[in-house]
């Protein structure tokens, strides 16, 4: 398989989770923590609406699932929109290898920084992605605003 | 009462949350998060042992605990030990306003960061939250490295 295809079939993961938080009501962000073997070792996605938890950002909630591990440094976190400097604070701290950006469109978080830290970031574009937000954005803008504290 | 004694009972609060989490087993870290009346809005401790949950840092499970808000500008975000980068992540997003530090020698992490971008940050070189995580580092030191990544 192409790396391109992969980051696809990763991406596909973290979008089906996003896809399930707006049908929950929440906010349409999922993510999800690949092994280097490519296995899924976390998913899920934002909880802030659902369990009232504004800690349940998409990437913590998949880091969360993975439990505990001793060492990130070969896995890749694939989320749907750019994360936020809490997110990418946990990127960081736990030497996670490599980010999979969905879209940074609608919103820019912290991934520029992590690639000057090391970190390895791929940034897909996807118009799928984008569109998703857009409409939550606009249907939704004081969730939004208070799930990136603005 | 003076600013001094205000800080002090504030981080009093953290620090029983931290002996809290190492009277169950766990990394004794603690945090609380109070609001510009002085009133704990939430208040927590690491929880990686405990839960085998690698996400709740004492600082994100004090935020946790607060619950959804509106702005946390006027907040203090209080904890024994200098928050790693995942939770100064945390604090940066979410636009706290201040942050109380126990003590930075044990682990230095971002609070000079967070100074650079805006935040109040107070360090408060407490003897009791260094001897605590000094003891711990010595007696469970692969614990503690699992809970910074490294």
């Amino acid at each position: 398989m192409s790396e391109t295809a992969e980051l696809r079939m990763m991406l596909a993961v973290a979008l089906e989770e996003a896809r399930a938080g707006l049908a929950e009501g929440g906010v349409p962000i999922g993510a999800a923590l690949f092994g280097a073997d490519g296995r899924v070792l976390g998913r899920g996605h934002n909880r802030r609406v659902q369990d009232g938890d504004p800690s349940m950002h998409a990437e913590t909630a998949a880091f969360r699932a993975a439990g505990r591990l001793r060492g990130y440094r070969r896995t890749t976190m694939v989320t749907t929109l750019s994360p936020c400097w809490y997110c990418s604070g946990l990127v960081r701290q736990f030497g996670i290898g490599r980010v999979v950006v969905g879209e940074a469109e609608t919103f820019h978080g912290g991934h520029d920084w992590l690639a000057e830290h090391g970190v390895e970031v791929v940034v897909l574009d996807d118009p799928d992605c984008t569109a998703l937000m857009r409409r939550f954005i606009a249907e939704r803008p004081e969730v939004w605003f208070e799930d990136i504290g603005e």
